[in-house]
């Protein structure tokens, strides 16, 4: 379904010369031949990048008919300088592209505080807008990489009455990702009519749901956005609550399935792991705890290690500040009880347990045995790579 | 000063099996000719191992004559059988010391979720009391220690009035180590008469300067305790206010000296980095910032990289959850000036910048500019060694 792209869209993605080796893709565009409603999720960060102080101004009209994108620069800290560098992008593509500036939004990603040189962008931007094509999403997709070893695409349809809409994303990981604080770049268009507050509230929902349960390293972009666009030119139009049922049901679907290849794709990652936690006091509750351990260096290093350290996570667990009683949690990997009201089960199931931990990809279950409420987290594991790539990766 | 042992202490290690190297020491005594006043700070951790369950009860009276530590074994999550093996280590050391059982405390450090083999400690306590001599502290320093690379020992004097008084102390880390939350095992001996009250207070003020400005990992372990016990027999007695200080000032040095030990053997450390936070609205406003900034795998990568990455510092401290002014940070590495209201110095600070990166001890100072709150925490770079030293723990 990769290259499904919703009706009325074109994307691009061409090399500008931001990144360092030449010839890699840096410069993105998404264009939509109609003015689409839209909605935007960014960083909690306090410190923000310039063209997400720029795109929260521009998306409280509601509307967006073209995104530019550039990896190589995070065009972050870098002052009025910055600012006038992300306004300069989205003139050079709405000159291009004929519409007005004020439709257009920008993104960056890349390196903070270093100067951004407009002036690559804007002469590469004729050759962008030439470049865009129906079927240019895996451009798109390429040209947001940093780190990330694969592009992150998702296409899924739906059906209103007899029309069908498409929903297609595309989203870059894959370190300084942590729950609750927005996401990284993603970007996602639908060809469904729908109004901006609509999209608002389903973007919402499904921010939650996707992005917001994945952890790589428990650290936040200055960056993060998630777009959404719809265009309404498929005629699939949303009219009552049953049409907002299945368009939510059909973008958490790409959404969740973005976050996923995020983490699958997180920084050296080995393994995509469940983090499950069930009978708490609360949801809320269940959250927390779920978040502690998927952040935790010493379980994710021992994933790595493939070492059923279960101490680890109910030491995490215990320090998250949720009360519990140490004497009840069972946690199972996989199908597999490992402990049982706080005590290991003993050989046999460390054993199973370990056979489990040689998945590229498996469920950790906590089941305090306090409450209903519960909560799922994705994460992965914390390689000896997670480390040899960001020590080194500005030089 | 490494050896010098307050008046009427007497300290022993030896091996008795627990670990999986043969003939590591990994078990260890602390013994005062007479009862001591005594004070403990316990983990904050709610899954906490029955050591510190048992110390808990037994220090409410104040007062403590021996006490009995293994490494290779947490007893964590061991369940009854783990708090009866608890009592059996306080019960052996009691015995063969015929002191009375409760005056005696316990502590472990190890694995989680491992029963605790007595019958070892059983029949190695004879000879580890034996062992006991008043230059016993290295012995005891080693075993206590599990990835730690060396033992950590610290020494200091006091005067009241013509009466010299030492502080002695020991300590392990070296991962699971995150401020706030108590700290690792450290056992500090004074031969200073105190109440326990006395004892307690000074306890709680040395701690929060200490063990609580050092983080390693962001993990907290479920065994952690500082124990300090006063003898009295150096004559030395507190009487007054005066008295009170020259105590806590000498206990702070001796605690704070632990604690950047602990830091500069963290797991895979190469780097000893304070980092220190002025100019926030409030010093607790300081010190979460300077904790989000200490705890950030990215800050720390980038350390070990010698990266002069100040964006990911000021990402750092975006994300903390403290109001800040992101136009307005200078960030300093030592005395260059990197950032200045929020924006990077240039080629010529980085060049300068990356040579103080290169030091193995160097402070990073942010100057919010907001207020007069400040904070210092101490932390370490976080290095490809980290990942395999807690990959491989168990194995």
């Amino acid at each position: 379904m990769g290259k499904i792209l919703c009706k009325g869209f074109k994307t691009s993605g061409i090399a500008s010369g931001l990144k360092k080796k030449s010839g890699e893709k840096d410069l993105g565009l998404i264009f939509s031949e109609v003015p689409a409603n839209a909605a935007c999720v960014f960083t909690k960060n306090i410190v923000q990048a310039a063209p997400v102080l720029l795109d929260k101004e521009r998306i409280k009209s509601g509307k967006c008919q073209a995104l530019i994108v550039n990896s190589g620069n995070a065009n972050c800290c870098n002052g009025d300088q910055g600012m006038q560098a992300a306004i300069d992008m989205t003139k050079f593509a709405a000159a291009e592209l004929d519409i007005p500036e004020n439709l257009v939004l920008a993104a960056s990603t890349g390196v903070i505080g270093k100067p951004m040189p407009v002036e690559k962008i804007e002469k590469a931007v004729p050759g962008l807008v030439k470049a865009l094509s129906p079927e240019g999403i895996s451009d798109l997709a390429e040209a947001i990489m940093t780190t990330d070893t694969f592009p992150k695409i998702v296409s899924e349809q739906g059906q209103l009455d007899d029309k069908t809409f498409t929903v297609t994303g595309v989203a870059k990981g894959s370190g300084m990702i942590r729950p609750d604080m927005a996401t990284m770049l993603s970007f996602v268009c639908t060809d469904i009519e729908a109004s901006s507050d609509e999209l608002k509230d389903a973007l919402s929902v499904a921010t939650d749901k996707s992005f917001n349960r994945v952890t790589v390293d428990g650290d936040t972009s200055t960056n993060d956005m998630v777009l959404v666009m719809a265009n309404g030119l498929s005629g699939a139009a949303i009219k009552d609550q049953v049409c907002k049922n299945t368009f939510q049901r059909v973008l958490d679907d790409v959404m969740i399935k973005l976050a996923k290849m995020m983490v699958k794709d997180g920084e050296g990652a080995t393994k995509f792991v469940e983090i499950s936690v069930n009978g708490a006091s609360s949801e809320k509750d269940a959250r927390i705890i779920a978040d502690t351990i998927a952040n935790s260096n010493l379980v994710k290093t021992a994933l790595f290690g493939e070492d059923a350290n279960w101490g680890r996570i109910l030491a995490a667990a215990g320090r998250s500040g949720v009360p519990l009683d140490p004497d009840k949690p069972d946690i199972y990997f996989d199908e597999v009880l490992m402990v049982r009201n706080g005590m290991g089960c003993g050989d046999v199931a460390e054993t199973e347990a370990t056979k489990v931990l040689k998945k590229t990809e498996f469920v950790i279950t906590v089941d305090l045995k306090m409450g209903n409420g519960s909560a799922s987290v994705f994460t992965c594991d914390f390689s000896v790579d997670y480390v040899r790539i960001n020590a080194d990766y500005r030089s």
